[in-house]
């Protein structure tokens, strides 16, 4: 029996990510946002939403581009006061110790100590309601060999990712594999290949 | 170092969702995203991916409605086996053994199975290349009581979601949790309250 909570946003769990942006000055800004995911394969499109009131909303207006930077669990508490603190209040690079890297693909700044980045150009702005989506084109990806597996895959134990629950508020990490995707469930296939 | 990858969809992990539509013959179908997630906090709007080749694609359009369904590892064959198959060949709910319930508020069925669902009714539709990204508002969530913590919201623990890591392909269960998230990273402001 299901039992009805209401118009919430409850969706289980999101990866947390980081999105870098410059200013009007130039300066680099970083800010965590948690929501963020895959919109289309090819091109490989990705999405972060964020508020108005945000600092980094009108870097991204501004310069058609950003980065999405995918800490790991050493940058937890770092990640947490990028969603926090302001870029219009306080330079967070210095509060964290984190170095800004500038793109050459995209006009945005990378975290130089994250294992994953994505640079990205604006494609499309949607204005949802206190969220805006930007839509964004992935440029290009750029990983930390540390954080690769066989053939530049992403070996996800080493990258050491997290995620963040909705709702109760909390962060976890990823847990162990369960299986293989595209596979495990093709024995309830009517004609099986 | 970074190393470039190119343009690729590796974004870490997102959590697996099964969408629910009728079709045209009002017969329900159901279909595993690995593109899905939130949008906007108010109104509640979360996105999902599908490509114009699936059966589900047809079924948004027309009826402007759709579920997020999210399972727990109990499911995950089924799941994975409502990714690889197509409703136009096969019943996925008498293969899978799942139940489709109709929504009182939406033009969609969900799952009675599975420990979350939102009903969501359409609100953008947009063209990305591969992928359509339809956004939808969250009319309702509903949830086992079986998944639910202290006052009505989700335990992550209970309700046993997971994860699917892009490129490696693999599923994952969700970790231990790592702290309080808008809590942690207090302690770097420059200001602190």
């Amino acid at each position: 029996m299901k039992k009805s909570l209401g118009a919430k946003m409850l969706i289980g769990a999101a990866t947390v990510w980081v999105v870098g942006t410059y200013d009007r000055e130039g300066r680099p800004n970083l800010m965590a946002v948690a929501w963020g995911g895959a919109c289309c394969s090819d091109p490989p499109c990705i999405g972060v939403s964020l508020r108005k009131a945000t600092y980094s909303y009108r870097g991204i207006v501004e310069r058609k581009a950003f980065t999405v930077n995918i800490p790991s669990t050493r940058h937890l508490k770092e990640t947490d006061y990028a969603g926090i603190a302001s870029g219009r209040d306080e330079d967070k690079w210095q509060a964290t110790g984190l170095t800004p890297v500038r793109s050459e693909l995209v006009d945005a700044p990378y975290v130089a100590e994250f294992p994953l980045v994505l640079e990205c150009r604006l494609l499309h702005t949607l204005e949802l309601g206190l969220h805006t989506r930007f839509i964004g084109e992935i440029v290009d990806v750029k990983a930390e060999e540390s954080a690769l597996g066989d053939n530049n895959s992403i070996d996800i134990a080493k990258m050491d990712a997290f995620l963040y629950i909705p709702g109760i508020r909390t962060y976890h990490g990823i847990g162990p594999c369960l299986g293989k995707a595209h596979s495990i469930g093709a024995g309830l296939r009517k004609n099986r290949s």
